[in-house]
């Protein structure tokens, strides 16, 4: 044996996973390369033209020199205006309460600085895949209670009363839910939370879809001051520039001050530039997201009249987000097998429902150019229907 | 006791101490709000201008609409160019020994997929603060073997012996040190990577400024194949945009595909608009380098001048980076003590030998303004003098 083939890594070396559907893109640009035409639904990417306000702030900024380092709990301005926009629209929250990361490593840095090895998480599949990654990563034991595609995978008291029979140290929730869209109420989400202030167990609530709801209002856990909680939504997801990485944390200041040593220690900062950028777009987050949202909304109604004009597969409307998580049960085919097939045969790519804990179901991003979302739909419900028993 | 005092993080939650620059940073930023004017040499955060293509480059990529995601190992046309250039280089390396993430972030990722916690661990202060921060978080036995100012903090073979009696899992070494500005000799790094070959103990090269050489030849660790070490770099540094996050890791394929997952589970991938901007740099990485050599040995010989004209500090001639450690012990003030007194009598920021595992020193770091790097030395000679018995 040469000492290539003994290289050991550590435990959590051994236990990384990553996120499937960076796989599934590598595998889809291989295609391209070959000169396939390939239709993307499988990255939260959004194609929307961002905000002209945002890429002008960022290229001054660029233009001016300010390149450099920034505090790691990110950039006062942006910060300041961050707690203008919460405090008026939910609770007093001080600058103190805020720290600038990206939204996926904020998830990480979090479990990292509440959990021990061994400790116990709940997680509510279908989930964002980074919860278990970073759990598995991390070692946690991860405990799952499944959400129901009978009542468009709610959160239920039921399914609460559940994790908590677990006696988890940590628990992670996603209303405006990727890959679901489904958003959780007020009254089951103020159950959460009393439910976790009697058992002091660590909350996070991941809200990066938040701004993006469409049908019902949309309950923010940031109306909470529960110490042990932590809320987290992504700028750069909303603004449309996903690659900004401009994720924020809102939590009691004892968390923050952690966050913030974390990303002193893992990465020093985020760039001041792209922070000037998002900084302007925080701004005019309400008559940004007005646009947006509208955008959003004809999409998925394009895309739902045609699902529902099938019977090979099935999605409930998402009330928020830009994902339709899709039924494929019918075609009797597993869905990872399902989601190789459909894009070496039919050139579409999405995700299967196992990265997100949740068989039987693939989850297709609509937030690329329109035209090309619509025939990657029809070319997946044309594929299913050939399937169907 | 409320809830909010009984907050318990995890061990590494409480293991955190993230970089104490930054602190100083905050604290200096603080005293300018004041109205006070501060000389900064608290920060490696290069103040000359950046080369121009890198910027527009950059731009071009934002006003193009790149604003997306990009596979976590890093744009492939920015691997292919390391490829290239570290290939006519040293040794024939393929596009799978790249990968592309923070070069502050490679080393958490680098100890967290070989360490376990209680593995040990062997650095050499004084070093980058990161090092120890890192190890401390993950939980290494940490061991220490000091380098000594007599020869110029060189690296030793007595100190790799010493090192290798403790029996390491990792050492981390970093030629073109920051913060004494060393360049340890090919006979020295040699006889390192065959004991570490020899041992099967990890090595970690840091080389962020192996770039920035002014006197003898530089002896890169990518010469080696030692499946057991990775390679680090910044291009950020490098071309004077410290805020584009961009470093390099160089190593086994298998490691690499560690370092990739990692980062797809913590944060995904960095902007594909940063990494077409060094990408153009490092097609003429030859001639941007020669530019900026020049300007930090001009810099670094006025600062020497007027260092070796005083008794009160001492300091080497830096051979690579732009850092200055100077040994204050003639002023028998605690460097912690110094630090603040110089920032809050003197308005000049530095960094304590502390921070570097390395009591009776401060870093200079020379890399801003000339104007201001010299107007701060002096002051810190000044004060110096005052102070020394």
């Amino acid at each position: 044996m040469s000492l290539h083939d003994s290289l050991e890594f550590s435990r959590r070396g051994n236990a990384l996973i990553g996120q499937e559907m960076f796989r599934i893109l590598d595998r889809a640009k291989k295609l391209e390369q070959k000169g396939e035409r390939i239709f993307h639904l499988e990255l939260g990417e959004p194609k929307i033209v961002p905000p002209k306000e945002i890429i002008d702030e960022t290229v001054n900024s660029l233009r001016d020199g300010k390149v450099g380092y920034c505090t790691p709990s990110g950039l006062l301005e942006l910060r300041e205006k961050i707690v203008e926009y919460y405090s008026a629209l939910y609770r007093d929250i001080a600058i103190s309460n805020i720290a600038i990361s990206p939204a996926n490593l904020l998830i990480s840095q979090f479990l990292d600085i509440v959990c021990n090895y061994g400790d116990r998480i709940v997680l509510f599949p279908p989930f964002f895949p980074t919860y278990l990654a970073a759990s598995r990563y991390i070692g946690l034991d991860v405990q799952c209670v499944f959400l129901s595609p009978q009542n468009g995978f709610q959160l239920t008291k039921e399914n609460i009363d559940k994790a908590f029979a677990y006696n988890p140290k940590v628990i992670i929730i996603n209303s405006g839910n990727n890959p679901t869209g489904a958003v959780y109420s007020k009254e089951v989400l103020v159950y959460l939370v009393n439910k976790c202030e009697e058992s002091g167990c660590w909350l996070l609530s991941d809200e990066t879809y938040s701004k993006l709801n469409y049908s019902k209002e949309y309950y923010s856990l940031i109306n909470h001051k529960f110490p042990k909680l932590m809320v987290i939504t992504s700028f750069s997801k909303m603004f449309a520039v996903p690659g900004f990485r401009t994720g924020v944390a809102i939590a009691d200041s004892k968390v923050i001050d952690k966050i913030t040593l974390s990303t002193s220690t893992l990465y020093s900062c985020l760039p001041i530039f792209v922070q000037l950028g998002v900084c302007i777009g925080v701004q005019s987050i309400t008559s940004i997201m007005k646009d947006v949202v509208v955008h959003y909304k004809k999409i998925i109604r394009d895309c739902m009249e045609i699902i529902n004009a099938n019977d090979a597969i099935f999605c409930h409307e998402p009330e928020a987000g830009f994902y339709l998580f899709l039924d494929i049960r019918r075609t009797c085919m597993d869905d990872v097998e399902f989601t190789r097939q459909l894009l070496e045969k039919h050139k579409t790519a999405v995700t299967p429902g196992e990265s997100f804990g949740y068989k039987g179901f693939v989850r297709a991003s609509i937030c690329g150019e329109s035209s090309n979302v619509i025939e990657g739909i029809k070319r997946l419900i044309d594929f299913a229907d050939v399937l169907k028993k």
